[in-house]
């Protein structure tokens, strides 16, 4: 498209606001001409919120932006349930490319319950990759908080390490990875893990057992476990050959010489447990089909931030984590 | 900063949240490490949200996201209060061009009494220009739509058009507008505007006497009018004469060929209020310390979007409005 800024009126109703689902509780003024804000009716106390850019997420940036923003109120014990979405096109974005991404937007959001209230989009002169800014609510009467993960709390990993970034590299570098010998059957289950981004449904499985829930994307696992413990005043111990890593996701960072623990991980929910309940955690998650592991523990400050080698080495891991994804996309 | 990606922790809270106002009404959980989202009481039943992004900000990206993203709450007759601010730094941003541009958004904030609550801060591989995106909220218990304005009333706009393209365009086309014979003091003072992008008092003032309010952004004055008339379902005449232009924005547009009724206006508020209540209005804002001018009034929708040039010719201005922003910037 030759236009830049923002998108026509006729063109924003018909393709993009007219595609969304954007009926829903509480609502009372949603995506409108003119309008310049949402208006909401909240009847709960407390309102999470929270912001998140998709800016390395390529063809797949509808399904992640709303995944990856709803992910962090279901970590809050919440459902998500409004979302404002900035759509930011690249500076000769395709018809079809804008519908796309924004079919992926809507889907996502119906998945998971959510409705778009408002939000923005325009086609950003000199921009060389859409981005996309996703604002996602919920409200309620209680909170859990990151930092109530408590020392001694078992540290459990829901599904598999590094969904995300094995969707997002199998998808942007196929061409590289099957000429490095990845078959391409892998690769298509590997993009296939962008369906598997949202952790709503683990945590709200998790939610009754749960002390604290985070949400590892950016930094991999290694980079979520680390938050946590920043944030609870903790340290931890866990055990490499307990993280679940999917095969397709071994075979892609092999490819590439990726670490897959520092992976960008947007899908697995890593749940702070008390050591009574742990149990009961993973076998309410396995009733509602999902699989976790019990990956390792927190510990006190003092015993700073181990990771266990599959091979018996003791690791320090409390370097900050620079995602392995920026590296090799920005190769 | 060869820095890409999140930014570690030690430098976002040192350079970052550690100067931004984040303490405030009703923040039960504010930007901390590891925390997924905020969490904010709201006690009143009503909640007005939007997002706006700044892209062509240049080096006024922080004022400017801030101010943008608030007015919108302001227009609804509601004090913005809360912010999330999405920070994307572009490819090889320095440190300094970081702390000055957080200084802005804090400063911004402080000014209008909002606090920043939560937002995400990244250096973005392959990004040319800084692009912040703004989330703001206000509560309240009622709120103001821009479709309820009515047909017959007064249109007044507050201080000039074009506040924000005039300061924009002396900031970043400063040596252009130099060589063309634009006077060093008149692109300093232009550059100044920036402090008067905010809306926040205008609105304040105009809420009790308002039967409707809007911000003209992107699309300029024209656009603003014309998405006013469109929300409502009018059409309205405007007047060339009655619209107020500073002497700055009317030397930069000439010197760039531009039509500073197209160009991007945030700072001045677009009001529609009943015949009646119409010289209260000015009255009140006034006593505030802003100037206002009746530019026209809403019409039946069948009688179109007219402007009335000063010359007396009657324009039909019912065309989307491409703003001249992106014109000039992009040329």
């Amino acid at each position: 498209m030759k236009h830049r800024g923002k998108l026509p009126p006729d063109f924003l109703f018909r393709n993009i606001v007219g595609k969304l689902p954007i009926e829903g509780e509480g609502v009372l003024l949603g995506p409108s001409l003119g309008e310049d804000a949402a208006i909401l009716e909240v009847k709960d106390p407390l309102l999470a919120i929270h912001s998140d850019p998709v800016t390395g997420g390529g063809k797949l940036a509808g399904w992640l932006s709303v995944y990856v923003a709803s992910n962090d109120i279901a970590t809050r014990g919440l459902r998500p349930k409004w979302l404002l979405v900035v759509l930011l096109f690249r500076d000769g974005v395709s018809e079809s490319e804008i519908s796309e991404l924004v079919d992926q937007v809507g889907e996502a959001a119906g998945e998971i319950g959510a409705v778009i209230v408002g939000g923005h989009t325009e086609i950003t002169p000199g921009l060389p990759f859409n981005v996309v800014v996703t604002t996602a609510m919920g409200t309620g009467n209680v909170v859990l908080n990151t930092r109530d993960a408590r020392k001694g709390d078992s540290l459990v990993l829901t599904k598999a390490a590094g969904l995300e970034g094995t969707a997002i590299l199998a998808t942007e570098l196929r061409d590289l990875l099957e000429e490095k010998g990845v078959d391409s059957r892998v690769l298509d289950r590997a993009s296939g893990f962008i369906r598997e981004i949202s952790v709503v449904r683990d945590a709200m499985l998790s939610a009754d057992f749960a002390r604290a829930m985070h949400d590892p994307t950016e930094g991999g696992l290694l980079g979520g476990v680390q938050e946590m413990a920043l944030a609870s005043g903790n340290g931890f111990v866990i055990y490499e050959e307990n993280i679940p890593l999917r095969e397709e996701t071994v075979a892609i960072c092999e490819a590439l010489g990726i670490d897959p623990l520092r992976l960008i991980s947007s899908g697995s929910l890593l749940i702070s447990v008390s050591e009574e309940r742990v149990d009961e955690l993973v076998s309410e998650l396995r009733r509602g089909g999902i699989e976790s592991s019990v990956i390792g523990r927190l510990t006190g400050r003092e015993e700073g931030m181990k990771l266990v080698r599959s091979n018996g080495v003791v690791e320090d891991v409390s370097e900050p984590v620079m995602d392995e994804l920026w590296r090799v996309l920005s190769s």
